[in-house]
């Protein structure tokens, strides 16, 4: 049962789809208060009591003992001490053991403040704006809460198939012979690979919607041909629009007046890549539908996917502060600096970027009516990407584009998926990655994985493997890292065949990741789980923060520690741990619920399959250089069925085109049955 | 056995105190090569092989997977994927399963480059300058090996009883008031407390050797006062010095040329706290004791501790080199500043701090000698330290005086102790915690601890209370925070009577904490232990990164993530668990050997006890307010005995007047023995 709070006068964010009508009653559950800072609402937390969701954010599963702020922030260094990423995600669900649990969307598109025991240990306070809309959702467990939110904020975008392929990309891949030279090195291997990326390095002067013709002589001729060979490649779109007199985009929305405005009325001046830039006024659906008709340039090219990047929107300074700083430290020139005055320069340097008071100088005009940005910062980048997933509508309707972004806002779940954002090769983001993908599973998001083995910092061998090992799991599937950082492409290592085996793997599992993602897409469902989701009367469970219900059959317990050679693994119930070395070594043994150590090699996958559940596996083998290459028939006869059943198990098993929207209708299910004995174990 | 391999011509380090002849064999262990960049050793390392050691660094227990840089660096943020910290500690153990182990120290206090398997994940690879002394140690176990190294480099430092007593500090105790009402606030409680700690805060203008008299306006007075109350007051010592006409540390220093000289002959000028600086030279053994004596004015007024700060040694920036940057920053004053120019503006002034060349740029004046002071960095700190010990010798030759220091190099621990600097309260800091103390009692280091709670970032009640569980267990047990940051001081939070049984509980295990560190002096052995180096036969012992053994009867396994509410665990024998939430509120239960996974409350602390050993255990009344009131009898009748054993057990036990350097001999231990029965279990 879901109720709806209006506070003053919200802003229409887009984030919900389902009409319910203003509730006349107080919210139960949470004591309201309506300061000059905006609503409060607070409760106490019992000691078992457990905090999902957020989405995007820092530490584990369960938020407590932490405060997180929702607004949008470019900020690289993903330590725990971070109280916001890339996004603002406003949905948690209070889990309770002695009362009902419940969940709570707070939409409202400004700075939100969620303070999960942090300032006490057993209470959780949510400080948003005065103007907000607050939905308390009631249900009969975790997954009915969950299920409910879902149904109020629509149906999860769906990625084309090949988007669920092996992808490969980094920051430094500067011209048509670096991607030929990546797509041979995979190819030699025999290592599948459906895309590879494209990041600013392809546009002239980080401007979007070019290409650097220098180094990308014929665009559409290296297009097509890596298509040919079953490889995508996805070019980066940034929020910021160069000013440079001649350059179209700019010229455009100068004229048309579809750039943010400064308090004087003036396009807004904010530097990233390109130098000094403008800021396409998504929120403006006339600014909307232009910037998104632009991707027909790279569409017609052949380009059939993008990710949307800088939108919170980053700002690297805006034009005023850095004349006023830069003033400042000129003044301070000849001064003798000692602790206060140096680290007052410093921090001047770095109060530079993604400034609140610059997110406080602009303005939208939301169709007629002037907002100022930070009362709705956080829509930037979903209305980036509706922008887009708008203009596919139109351009081509039938085409299943790719679509993925940086920032995001409850509700654009229903327009493409997010990356994690700029993490970097360092174990512990491993870790986080594991316990984002629930969280934002929670909030719609299902197309969303990681950049595998770290963006920034250096990765050894052993990390992208083991990330890998995790990744094999994650919708988005890409291997990504920054320039200036070590090569991480996984030919760069050694024990080559081992990646291979891994990523093998992952085309294997197809059939069931695939499944997987359309039974969330259409039931309203989590792809990731907390183990507390399906097992809500086992106490142990729902501490664990390292395990992961996957579709409806897995369990995993990825390894992301280094060096270790085996882990710890809670069984809620008996399970068959499944054991695989490549698509070829593959063992299966029955375990025990209760606690395990479990020994798992450097190039050793290992999950666990739910009793009286099974999963499809498909035949590998070296003529399968991408999902093109991988006939997913039905009859399922082609499929090894991995589980265990006291007597038989079922499953749903899902299949279509991979790419037209026409072909992905609810009947492209067929259901599968085997008996206990027909099943590898 | 030691064997001593010599490169060109090395500097005397001061970190060996044995003589070795030297070798006229090549190093048979490691490949050498001498190349343009200096020695080079490398071996090849099995899958099962662990490395030990490099003291104060990050990452786990087990250095594999990284590389490690030895150059003192004052870097706050202590992530996964920093190469270096505040020391240089160039010792390791390569612990090998098919070949015999050994220990390797590089002695050479330049930079020293360990690349533990990140290039290659099999190849330990050590990168030294071309002058240097190669160390080898081979012996029968990894606690031989460390033993020996142990032997070598000379008997750790002593400190006072009442150190070994909880402490608190916080940068930002600035005035007489603030001191007085820390000791309050814990008196009032009954909460135990031996040491306030003076941050820079009280000096005057943050000149050595100075009192803010407005803020302190009866210096010896507070100190004496506290002293009553059983608290000392340990004030910081920087290592810069400012360059202030009539300052006499400064006048004195640049009179009698005691300062680091730049390359024209100059007396060096950088950056601190008191923003321009001199750098007292104390590789120059007069400019050394000159500045030792100056530790006299403090001694005084009734000071028996300090802490020395700020001796990588740091700069906030180089004069030359902030000119050069500001010059810089001002010509691009007016440029369209993008992706290139606005990092490289940002890289120019994040590299004014602690910048290679700067180091490269000035010279000691080692009694006669001048050397060029990256060629000796790492030394800096060790012979501040050490100019301050050698005068405690000299002003008060028989007190045992508090000494701990943020830089060192091996060697040093005979001086004083370290703090394990800058972290921040992270949870992910207080695991590096756990997992730096084996690594720097492996270099001699056994008076250390972190900053409890964390320096940096802000503290929650329940990462303040894992911390205070496992800091029990370090001889340097110290709550200490940074200005800004959230106060952290036990009482801050709620549940005060939980961090008053924790802390009491200190004062309970304080025989066995101090006899402990007593036996780890006088045998050159480790008080924290890996558990490898106890269960050497055990394969899974050597893969355990979390847990440690505590002096020779105990094992911990602290609670390090937030919001557990237990932990898995490994006994590689039958031990019996200690479950105390209060000195009062205690139970026992003998476990067997394997894997469990132990429930741990927030206010409890758990740790298990070595079959046939024991410990003793002091009574705790309210009327303890710190060590002073410890009456630490002999005969042992006084103590509770816990343990278990199959007939008895026997503990050598260690006491003295705890002030005193005559009366710390080899007589004052009492062996004492137990029989089962008598043991509480």
């Amino acid at each position: 049962m879901i109720s709806r709070h209006v506070f003053g006068q919200p802003i229409e964010t887009g984030a919900v789809i389902m009409t319910i009508p203003e509730s006349t009653q107080a919210i139960a559950v949470m004591n309201t208060a309506l300061g000059e800072d905006g609503i409060t609402l607070s409760c106490q937390m019992a000691d078992t009591d457990v905090v999902y969701g957020l989405g995007e954010q820092v530490r584990g599963m369960n938020k407590r003992g932490f405060s997180y702020i929702s607004y949008a922030t470019d900020d690289p260094i993903h330590t725990e001490n971070k109280h916001s990423l890339y996004a603002g995600h406003n949905f948690l669900i209070l889990s309770r053991t002695n009362e009902p649990s419940f969940g709570i969307f707070v939409d409202d598109p400004g700075r939100v403040v969620f303070d999960v025991g942090e300032t006490k240990l057993d209470q959780l306070c949510i400080t948003a704006g005065s103007d907000c809309t607050i939905y308390i959702i009631k249900g009969s467990s975790l997954k009915d809460i969950a299920r409910q939110f879902r149904e109020l904020i629509g149906q999860s975008y769906i990625a084309p198939k090949w988007a669920f392929g092996y992808q490969q990309s980094r920051w430094g891949y500067s011209c048509e012979a670096d991607i030929r030279k990546v797509v041979d090195e995979y190819h030699t291997r025999g290592i599948p690979l459906d895309a590879v990326y494209l990041d600013i390095d392809y546009m002239k002067d980080f401007k979007d919607f070019t290409v650097d013709e220098e180094k990308f002589p014929d665009f559409s001729g290296l297009v097509s041909d890596m298509k040919e060979k079953g490889v995508h490649l996805v070019p980066i779109i940034d929020a910021g629009v160069k000013i440079e007199k001649g350059y179209p985009v700019y010229e455009e929305g100068v004229q048309n007046g579809y750039f943010c405005k400064d308090e004087d009325g003036q396009d807004f001046v904010g530097a990233v890549w390109p130098g000094k830039s403008h800021f396409p006024d998504f929120l403006n659906s006339r600014a909307g539908e232009w910037f998104g008709n632009k991707y027909q340039w790279l569409m017609d090219q052949g380009i059939d996917g993008f990710w949307n990047d800088m939108n919170e929107p980053a700002l690297f300074y805006s034009e005023k502060r850095l004349k006023s700083v830069m003033d400042e430290i000129l003044s301070m020139k000849d001064e003798n600096l000692g602790l206060h005055s140096f680290y007052h320069m410093k921090g001047r340097i770095d109060s530079l970027s993604g400034n609140p008071e610059d997110y406080e100088s602009f303005c939208h005009n939301i169709d007629g009516v002037k907002v100022r940005h930070d009362k709705v910062h956080n829509l930037y980048g979903f209305y980036m990407t509706k922008a887009a997933a708008d203009a596919f509508e139109r351009i081509a309707p039938d085409q299943r584009t790719l679509m993925f972004s940086r920032s995001s806002y409850i509700g654009m779940h229903r327009y493409g998926g997010i990356w994690t954002g700029d993490n970097a090769s360092w174990w512990s983001h491993l870790l986080l990655s594991i316990q984002q993908m629930p969280s934002l599973n929670l909030c719609g998001i299902l197309y969303t994985g990681s950049d595998i083995g770290g963006f920034g910092s250096n990765a050894t061998q052993d990390l992208l493997m083991r990330w890998l090992e995790f990744g094999i799991f994650t919708p988005l599937m890409r291997n990504h890292a920054a320039a200036g950082t070590r090569e991480q492409e996984v030919y760069q290592f050694d024990n080559i065949e081992d990646f291979r085996n891994i990523i093998r793997i992952r085309y294997g599992l197809l059939p069931y990741i695939y499944s997987e993602y359309m039974k969330a897409v259409f039931n309203n469902d989590m792809y990731f789980r907390p183990l507390s989701f399906d097992f809500p009367d086992d106490a142990h469970a729902a501490s664990v923060e390292d395990q992961l219900m996957v579709g409806e059959s897995i369990m995993i317990a990825p390894v992301y520690t280094q060096n270790a050679t085996g882990r710890y693994v809670y069984l809620p119930q008996d399970m068959l741990m499944v054991r695989m070395k490549s698509m070829e070594n593959k063992s299966c043994q029955i375990m025990s619920k209760g606690h395990h150590y479990i020994d798992i090699a450097l190039n050793e996958l290992v999950f666990f399959v739910k009793k009286n559940h099974m999963l499809p596996l498909a035949a590998i083998d070296d003529s399968v250089r991408s999902t093109t290459d991988c006939h997913f028939h039905r009859p399922d006869s082609d499929y090894e069925w991995i589980g265990f059943a006291d007597e038989s198990a079922e499953y749903m098993l899902y299949d279509d085109d991979g790419s037209t929207k026409s072909y992905t209708p609810k009947d492209q299910w067929i259901k599968i049955v085997r008996s206990a004995k027909e099943l590898s174990l």
